[in-house]
């Protein structure tokens, strides 16, 4: 009965089957070798677009180089006071930027708050000398309260960003869950909605280690210093095809989708036994993420039974379903919440 | 007949069952797992001393991220002038400590020579608050040119540098390699001969990308620091069991030393079949890089017949032979040789 | 009738004439001169203890020196939000810092409410290797809002960080306002309230370029440090004797404290000019800045006569008095009240 | 009898009065006050070409401030081995450009040597991911062992690093004494000779702090980014004016040209008392700087006469002429050898 994180469960096996494949004869390195290129096609494909991109075995590695090109480190980049990037990854933005400045903007359920951007961008203009002007606006789809933005919510940010000349980054860690969510195309919550860069996680569903930072459009010219940085952090894998191996097998037959519907459906019905158990769901859940508020007694009972989940920063409780979540951790969770 | 590089060589298959053995049910995240507590007895056990360490996936993260607790922005990290720190990794050291200078030190096979750190100590002093001091000395063991320092060799140097307080760091991307070389023990040719920064790299000879950083002796205060800067750089792997699950594969009953031996072996005989083609082998060899001098004809005539080696700097070939280096290709070689 | 800003006024005589008497026959550089050394003395009788200082010739470049020997990379400085370190200075804290984070905080006229000091402490913990913890509280006084804090007020903030070990940072732009207009002695507005380091300000009050970052007591021990960093950032000034000798006439006979009561004085009258006139003074005016909110129509009368103000980002509008505003300066701006 | 340092000399009297005159009245802040303005034309003349700029009063942060819009934080920075910006500098370029490398070449006298640079062009691609590439250039003319280029040496450089697209970056803390050395114009000796930027400096020459970053040609691109940069780093003064009025004096009537001819004609009388004492010169006495080896008792005897001169890395002695060298302290040096 782990809820605790999807970076607790294991690998899908047919990641592990791609990396054995892979693991035969010589292969270029740092990329260059021949699954990465299938890659390529295959990424392309799903995104109804051409692409570039360089592959990660950490979502925080890929948000940060992909912000490192997007904002100068005298700019400044606005995102959500829960993001993932402000709040959860040591500074690492901060330090691939060379010292850009996070805003953290307000806004209900982990959603930027259009009226806060608007007023953001109108405290700190973009021809002041003495402070950071806003370069970079930074979404996260699904994000860290586990819901997912609409094609129409995220153009409403992006397009009044894009009007200052800011670039777009989306933290993708759960984009597979935002996606079958909301029953969108990939396109249609990427670039169509005014992503620059997207940063596609597989890590938490079901790869070993595998996290893809895409330029979209214009953002392609940004590919060179993009591979200057990742070497130059020490993410450029030597042996980049097991990386390309667990991605490929990740998107083959849409099994990507497959595993964020299956933690998705989890979710659901870990909510709706929270809730028959009396507790207060706080967010809508519109991905693998459930978040609920627990009297102290519940809670400890729960703890109790051997029940994993995160208290969060506001006294809420995370439960997190995972592709591999089964029905029996469920029917488990319900009778630990019966007593 | 790959002979670019030990990068491009397959993992050893006992490295992916153990991936296999590790994918089962929920395991900790970011280090926290069995695992990689199991890792900490094992390292413990073959370097003969209490020790604690990181894993990351990439050698260049590795080093940087050794050097950035062992040098302060405003300091100078010593290396020889061939140091992989130097030449190879896009500048990681310089990006991890947030400035420090690299100043590249002369000798004949890549290796520092005495009087040229005595040179630098006495050019650079601790307390000229004009210029960085030196802080850190960085040896490569096996070093670039595939030569290895002998624990009197490497003692001569940390000596001098720990007499001005300097920090010692080994990059040991081939540590395997420089040790069967040697025959000596793990402990003496690195917390012994004065490191209190070992990279160990096993991604070169078997791994599919692992690399861990070990802290010896008072060097151990630094994991609080290292852990905050690991996670920063996005190297604290979600899901490190994966990692920890290949290193310890890798140090199990003495693989990573066959495996180093293997390559070792290898690459003699294809220094003795390049020798016998005539060609200058200009380093000694004591690992498994062979580095010759080819006339042009017969690196045309090798080229032609698809025998892969890298162009260096000085004019000079390299030949890399790895764990998976066959008869079969070193025979190959000499018939290309032989035209 | 210029009432933008402090760093619009001229410098006071007495410092020039400093000057002139400095500029004689040889001085040894960069800070290694005999009235560094005098000033040395003069600050420790002003400050009622040891102390250590360097000089700098802007506010910024002291404020994000004293905070980079305060704060690690991978930590977090907590300040107000409408902090001059957060807002007017373009990042200069995260670059000298090497990227640490800043925490805006809320509270009532530019003053940190102490229940969003304990907020913050709460939600970013010492030990989550996740999150950049707080290491450092910084503290404008004179505030951004022309706002003096108390000793109690200031010892209640400090206390707090204090517990959780963090180092505190007292913004001293405008300190010497602050003083004369709480009575307190120097001693108490500063280490006895918990500073580590006081950035003094001179060039608001009279310089035409002076700065002094003070350590105070245990924090002494950054000196080496703070002398590294300010030679690499470019602020060891190689003719240091000018900004000392500019120091030495300011904190002379109590000029610095004349300066701040001519200066807090005009700033009273302007707030009764500008009450008289119908404006609302939003913020008590503690030192030589008025905050008030005019109506659209006086606001262009005003300009239309001429008369010097700043629009602030809340819609309020700044008017600075100086140690040189006239009488006939205040006069002069009533008769543009009036009409 | 002070030959340590042109740091160690006083300033020009005229700069002091032009300080004077400067201190009248409300001037607005941070470069946009009139003085500035006036600075703008007087440059252009001195020049022959448009050319923008911004103000310093360190020459540390003027060389590290034009360096970091010149060299992204992943390229290369050439330099000669004894470069002020490599040697004495405390690694501000290294901070300033967020960890960009510099790569000390040799050369006779402190000049780059064709070859040399020639040689690291060839070994360090643009185009090697793993390894930074050479981006900027970086000339001190006059050079720290007090030679200076002239025009053709300068364009031989600047040539061959303009066509792998470098940036050309000269330091001219001493620039005035060789320009006058030459008799070559300001234009010459600047952009005609390969020069984007040239960092001009008063403050050996005469000023109190006044440092000059002038942009040519196509680099007047990057003054935006060397604005926020400016800002950022603490090197956009408050009250600017200050150093605009020595600037403006220090260039009025070619006080700047009287004042490096009156230094190096020192320098030269300097230089011929040393060998006339049997001292060997070993560089060429381009400018105000002269080097000498001294047998250890001729320098023992200078120093118990109280002659102040820097011992260099090298062994040699450093003695440098000012502005305001006089007569007597030359036939001073001269009893002093004489014994």
């Amino acid at each position: 009965m782990n809820f605790l994180s999807d970076t607790t469960a294991p690998a899908h096996p047919a990641l592990l089957e791609s990396l054995t494949r892979a693991n035969s004869g010589y292969a270029a390195s740092y990329g260059n070798d021949v699954i990465s290129a299938e890659l390529t096609d295959r990424l392309s494909d799903i995104f109804s677009t051409d692409l570039d991109f360089v592959l990660t075995t950490s979502g925080t590695a890929s948000n940060a180089l992909a912000l490192s090109v997007l904002c100068p480190p005298h700019g400044m980049i606005l995102c959500h006071d829960e993001a993932h990037i402000h709040r959860d990854e040591r500074g690492a933005p901060e330090f691939f930027t060379g010292g850009a400045k996070l805003l953290p903007l307000a806004g209900e359920h982990a959603k930027i708050d259009v009226s806060a951007l608007e007023n953001a961008l109108n405290q700190w203009p973009q021809d002041f000398v003495h402070a950071p002007p806003p370069r970079a606006l930074s979404i996260s789809n699904l994000n860290e309260s586990g819901c997912a933005y609409s094609p129409t919510e995220l153009k409403a940010l992006t397009q009044r960003a894009k009007s200052e000349a800011l670039n777009i980054h989306f933290d993708g860690a759960r984009f597979a869950n935002a996606l079958v969510s909301s029953g969108e195309s990939a396109a249609s919550m990427s670039w169509q909605s005014g992503a620059d860069v997207l940063c596609l996680g597989a890590t938490k569903n079901g790869a070993l280690g595998a996290e893809a930072i895409l330029l979209l459009g214009d953002a392609r010219r940004h590919l060179p210093e993009l591979q200057a940085r990742q070497k130059r952090s020490g993410h450029m894998g030597p042996k980049a095809r097991y990386i390309a191996a667990q991605m490929l097998a990740w998107l083959r037959d849409d099994l990507w989708l497959d595993l964020a519907r299956t933690a998705n459906a989890a979710a659901a019905e870990v909510a709706d036994t929270l809730r028959n158990a009396g507790a207060d769901v706080i967010h809508p859940v519109d991905g693998n993420e459930v978040f609920v508020r627990l009297d102290e007694e519940l809670a400890a009972q729960l703890r109790s039974a051997g029940v994993g989940f995160y208290s969060w920063p506001d006294g809420s409780a995370r439960f997190v379903a995972c592709w591999s979540t089964t029905d029996d951790e469920i029917k488990a969770l319900e009778q630990a919440l019966n007593g």
